[in-house]
């Protein structure tokens, strides 16, 4: 329910979990509200579990993108969700709703498309449902994995005084259709979690303003303070901005699909990741106060909103 | 793709299927083409994961049936596929595409039904996914669940001389509605499988005569025959018989959405199920060539189809 509804999303998913409902011999350890759900079966290490699904005409038009760019995507959003909890995905299900006519051909589409992107992460496809109807192509997929040694991150550990980091350039995914070739994070994660004890990470999905906010929510209702002139601006961003005006900064800030991580870390591990790292960037820190703020580099502080900054407009 | 193109549909899966690659470290036991996935991680016991989704106007209909019936049902075929494994079903993620407009209203009907089916079985929602569109309300589930003591249960376990079993009775289940109410035989298949060791087994879903050809196929090719008279016939494919004129043990063989299963193990086991269960009946026993009989109790043979019996348009 992003895009038009985002506040009945987040409502909905609270209505949800207010439901949820612990049970004698339970295997959530972590359940609905994540990017994954962490599961603690009898006996074996914890097991992630992530199901994302996607739409035509909403994450991917299929006659302009094609059904393997569907299948590609839709395998890839789910395992972005798994490098966001620092996992190892290792098997999808997929379920579909097939147009009917063209339905098998739409369905060996997706199998090419999804396949492409399990190969590129030793995933298994071990299961689905195909179906065949008069809507629209719906592609849902599951993915599970393990946790990493150290454990699984959630979103909630986040602490006053964490540095707060971004694995890549932000904004214009979707005008640009980079939206439809999201690289998971897995290995960065892996690999940034093996330097340092990761505190809190989520994966840029709705746009960097709306995810690190649902850290800060998850972690007791923290603030953070972003400089501007620190986030990375992905070259679409600056693309899109000479095509339609938008302002490159405000595309980094809000846009959704970029499939990045965000994630706090202490300062002493943030200094050692981006040592190690380079390609990873400090964006800002994480307050005890319960405000986001966007500070530029002549010292003002502005809101730090999805939409835009009365500084830039100013100024620009 | 069950309905009107069920040979596109098994072909598809088989060409997925075949294009299925064991890695090194796979947690992947038995992949595409069963009830569940049989999945080993690194330490543990098996896991089992079903997915399934539901269309409106395929699987319900939103405005006649209900969003909460739409999530008891959808949530009730999957478990009806751990059980078709002899397995306990323990959490499931829900991904829904949600109708714009009443997209919140629809979702919170979908959670109580589903919530419902849940609390029954002791299954724990995990997690999901809720998007909004212009389309129909969809639903994908999945669930996940643990093998029981003796082992899970595939389809592929039959053999020549095999008692064929059913968990009740079959047909009429689309007219009466009885499709939208599943009864998931979880606790039905852990007795059965503590009495014996089951060979085989499945969920009646697509129509006996059809889920019992697969069990038949993924055995090696083997044969069956069934006795007309202990085909145990539903009420409701009696109600329906008078209404539309179909012949009720036509119905018992190729209706869909039973949920009931169907299950082969020895003969010595069948007495001693059948004895300790009366709602399991024998309806025929597994034969080594590759034929599906219906034998009639005057003696004749004829083959088994999902569409109708000569014999039965004689006599009646």
């Amino acid at each position: 329910m992003n895009g038009q509804e985002p506040q009945g999303e987040f409502g909905l998913i609270e209505w949800i979990r207010r439901r949820q409902v612990a049970r004698p011999g339970s295997w959530t350890r972590l359940g609905i509200g994540d990017d994954c759900a962490i599961l603690q079966p009898p006996s074996g290490r914890p097991i992630l579990a992530t199901t994302d699904m996607l739409m035509d005409g909403r994450h991917f038009v299929l006659e302009r993108d094609g059904a393997e760019a569907a299948g590609y995507k839709a395998l890839g959003v789910n395992l972005s969700d798994v490098a966001a909890m620092a996992g190892v995905p290792r098997v999808a299900l997929i379920a579909v709703a097939l147009p009917r006519g063209a339905a098998v051909a739409i369905a060996q589409g997706l199998h090419r498309g999804a396949r492409a992107m399990a190969d590129r992460f030793d995933v298994e496809l071990v299961g689905g449902d195909t179906n065949a109807w008069d809507g629209p192509l719906v592609v849902a997929v599951t993915v599970l994995g393990e946790a990493a040694d150290r454990g699984p991150v959630a979103r909630s550990g986040a602490r006053a005084g964490d540095a707060i980091l971004v694995t890549g350039p932000l904004g214009g995914s979707l005008p640009s259709g980079r939206h439809l070739r999201p690289e998971p994070r897995v290995e960065l994660a892996l690999a940034m979690h093996q330097l340092a004890a990761i505190h809190a990470m989520i994966d840029v999905s709705d746009g960097l303003a709306s995810d690190l906010g649902h850290i800060l929510e998850e972690s007791g209702g923290l603030g953070a303070i972003l400089d501007a002139d620190q986030i990375p601006i992905h070259a679409d961003a600056m693309t899109a901005s000479r095509t339609d005006g938008s302002v490159p900064l405000v595309r980094a800030l809000s846009d959704g699909e970029d499939f990045e991580l965000c994630l706090t870390v202490d300062p002493g591990d943030a200094r050692r990741i981006l040592g190690a790292l380079p390609v990873v960037r400090q964006i800002g820190f994480v307050t005890a106060e319960n405000a986001r703020l966007l500070r530029f580099p002549d010292g003002q502080l502005e809101p730090l909103t999805a939409r835009g900054f009365d500084h830039l407009r100013e100024t620009t």
